[in-house]
């Protein structure tokens, strides 16, 4: 276990436990070394758990003790979660493999510079700030493994990849809870389609976006180089996007912004070879009305991407096999069609909604586990309410989040915070999910935007540049923080002035 | 060879040579498939080289066309070079590990996010707009591995490494030259000491800043988790710096700004382990006098900096020792100690500077090869000039850039441009460095300021919040483009109102 090796430490003096108020002790002179005496000290916590598990962990909560909601996940449900929890009440526990929410919508825009990748990422001590400074409120970069009803208890495990020197083994605990909610999202599909996890990136983490990057400003430089055939350029430059929901049409239509404006400028040797073809087994942008829909194919074609109806069989390094036998070559492959359970919600040994999501009452609760919720994308309405499965989308996530903290806060205020005394409390109203409307950009300074609640309502669709204001405005409207918004507002000023940054950093 | 494979290609339609003006061609229906026709290339570049080597390049520039500068390495040096070339005489093709110059005095500060890694990142087709739009000049990412002189060739090798999910394999390729530049820069000195280059962290590249900051803050996050031991949580927290030169203290006072102004803030659980501790076998800032030194040193001490003195004997993952035996855990080693030859530089077989650097004549010329000059940290005055060797410093790599670019103007509209026609063209005045003075911040707003040629000269020294704002004036004007002179203040400005980032992306 490489955190509980046996250290052999510096002096006493530098070695002295931390003191509360002065933050550094040092002697007053200016220059001093080291002494030599070394130390043996014990590797385990001092308090036995009590709990029956064999790892360490934060304790259940007490009598007088504030009642501790943890958090699986830190997407748009668990974030605005969070954002709301009343911590005169509660003390907050968020468990999550990163330490920042994404601003999805506007992921695609960071993968070819148009916005930074900081823009679009929001630290959850920026959100909850008790988080970072509350007692007994924590964030543990982590994942959930598994949950124990009866105990009240999740199993974690840390998650330290991505690319640091040293990579330090997995560290195992347990977190106590009141209450849970689980919101750790839903996973990319991939039909089980062989080689997509290898060759194809999503779009789905700041992590996949900075990869298309550096991955295109590669295969932009690649392509320059001396003595390359006609047939590698066409290659290397032959962005292939599959699936045409939101996400595939709105990176397709920022790359098309990119090879307009900035590629026929700054790779003007390479930039008859670079091109975006956009692969979709049906309809592209099948939500929203066949007039917007038929307005992005023609923008999409207008700006230059290959709109293809294809359905993908097989992925290899550089080519994919589409169903029909069709050998596509590509030199960056984004896979975006969709999403589904994760493995962590399979394992999951609950009843599920259609769907094989969490399934929950009309409250947001898990009914068969004693003080568990579920927001977001990992959850969906059992089959015994009568409601559909939601859209796996943005503004439900955040709607959740907003409804359940209410919930919660009511639940605190009237005593029934802590574990197994939440019957008592009246729960008012059940959630109820009214769609706000869709907006999708397509490049070049069009959008659509639909305010209707469905394709059959009465209500504003439009497309075109007003759109697309409003799609920029509504978006800086809601990036989280004030400095996002200034930096995203920075971003698109400095793209319209300076056009991207092509650094591969 | 992976970029020669046999390609089985998209239908006649999509596979057309590109054709000039219109960049895109398709069929004007909304929806087209791909036909599954499928053809097989020559793998081979179609003109058979006429340079002895087996692999392709690009050829000698023939009478009539523009003569060829060839640049190795993007630093100061390189690039100052190239942005005062004369683009209307020569085509200039860049060779270099990374497609962007970076703004090393201010890289310290990207670490802990005071500013933006892209803030300190120049692309060079920013620089020298020409060799992304001239037809004769081109960047290659890539890395030379030998000169031959005779032929006027360098061979190179091209770089992908870095993080890609799909790593290609290298490729070889030549680049003829009429004049060349050898600006490779120096490697980070190790003396040799067994585990720096496996755990230890340089800060001379974009990537290292990454890293460090990545480290830093997922440390912070560790340090937290249930069950960590204090001892754990101490070495976790322990940042230690290996060289007291500015880059070790600039990145120290950095580093304690941090601690004072973010972590205290936003990690309030672990704040009162994190201590940072500066190594340095001499004097640090030696290149300062007594007087600024020791108000650096103070100035160290009272943000909380340990200073040591002591030299390194070993690094191992979690633990550096020192000559006296002393152990040191650390959870961050950040190593500074100066730099020295590259291996590229020790792997020419030519007169040397006192020091192992290539040696150069007053010109800046190699005097043993025809048409080869060397600017920046990978030269030095050959013994027989009675010339020190200047320091490795960006200000002298500037001036020797600057120096350099007009004498190959002269020489160019002298008519000297091609291979082999030197000679008869007069050099003018041979180069001569004067030291326009130093700079170093120290954290908490102050820095020191020394205007002075050297240190018995008269002149202004200043150390304090004076010398920090005419630090923070002097860096502002001097970074390269307007682009980055905007996000530098708009980074330090939102440094300053909202704090440091903290997202671990």
């Amino acid at each position: 276990m490489a955190f509980f090796r046996t250290l052999i430490h510096l002096s006493s003096s530098i070695r002295s436990s931390p003191s509360p108020k002065p933050r550094i002790q040092f002697p007053p002179s200016s220059l001093f070394t080291f002494s030599t005496t070394t130390t043996t000290t014990k590797t385990l916590p001092q308090d036995p758990p009590i709990h029956p598990s064999p790892f360490p962990g934060l304790e259940p909560t007490k009598k007088g003790e504030k009642p501790r909601i943890v958090v699986l996940g830190s997407g748009w449900a668990g974030c605005r979660l969070m954002k709301g929890i009343d911590t005169e009440i509660y003390d907050v526990v968020c468990v999550s493999p990163r330490n920042h929410m994404v601003f999805t919508p506007l992921l695609a825009s960071t993968c070819v510079g148009t916005l930074e990748f900081r823009s679009v990422a929001e630290p959850i001590a920026r959100i909850q700030p008790a988080i970072s400074r509350s007692p007994g409120s924590y964030f543990f970069l982590a994942r959930c493994g598994s949950i124990d009803p009866d105990n009240h208890l999740v199993h974690c495990e840390t998650v330290t990849d991505g690319g640091d020197s040293n990579i330090v083994e997995p560290w195992k605990f347990n977190v106590a809870y009141d209450k849970l909610i689980i919101a750790s999202g839903a996973e990319a599909t991939t039909f089980g389609i062989r080689g997509v996890k290898e060759h194809a990136i999503f779009l789905r983490e700041v992590a996949h976006a900075q990869e298309i990057r550096r991955k295109l400003l590669l295969n932009l430089m690649l392509s320059d180089l001396p003595g390359i055939s006609e047939e590698e350029k066409c290659r290397l430059l032959h962005c292939v996007v599959i699936g045409g929901g939101p996400t595939g049409v709105e990176f397709s239509g920022e790359l098309s912004d990119f090879i307009i404006k900035d590629v026929q400028q700054r790779y003007s040797h390479v930039k008859d070879y670079i091109h975006v073809t956009l692969i979709e087994a049906n309809e592209i942008l099948s939500s929203f009305d066949v007039r917007l829909r038929q307005y992005a194919t023609n923008q999409l074609i207008k700006s230059g991407v290959r709109l293809v109806r294809g359905v993908v069989k097989d992925v290899e390094p550089e080519k994919i096999i589409l169903n029909d036998g069709t050998e596509v070559p590509y030199g960056l492959l984004v896979w975006s069609t969709g999403v589904g359970p994760s493995s962590f919600i399979n394992s999951l040994e609950i009843p599920k909604s259609p769907g094989g999501r969490i399934g929950v009452d009309e409250w947001l609760r898990v009914p068969s586990i004693q003080d568990v919720f579920s927001i977001g994308d990992c959850c969906g309405f059992l089959e015994s309410t009568g409601k559909p499965t939601l859209p796996a989308l943005a503004q439900v996530a955040e709607r959740q989040g907003k409804y359940l903290v209410g919930l919660l806060n009511r639940i605190g205020k009237a005593g029934g915070g802590h574990s197994n005394c939440t019957r008592e409390v009246e729960l008012g109203d059940p959630f109820v999910y009214r769609h706000m409307g869709s907006m999708a950009s397509v490049g070049s300074y069009k959008a659509l935007v639909d305010l209707r609640q469905n394709k059959e309502s009465k209500g504003l669709s439009l497309a075109g540049f007003a759109s697309w204001f409003i799609w920029r405005s509504a978006y800086l409207t809601r990036v989280v923080s004030w400095r996002n918004r200034f930096y995203v507002a920075i971003n698109w000023a400095t793209t319209f002035v300076f056009g991207r940054d092509t650094s591969r950093i």
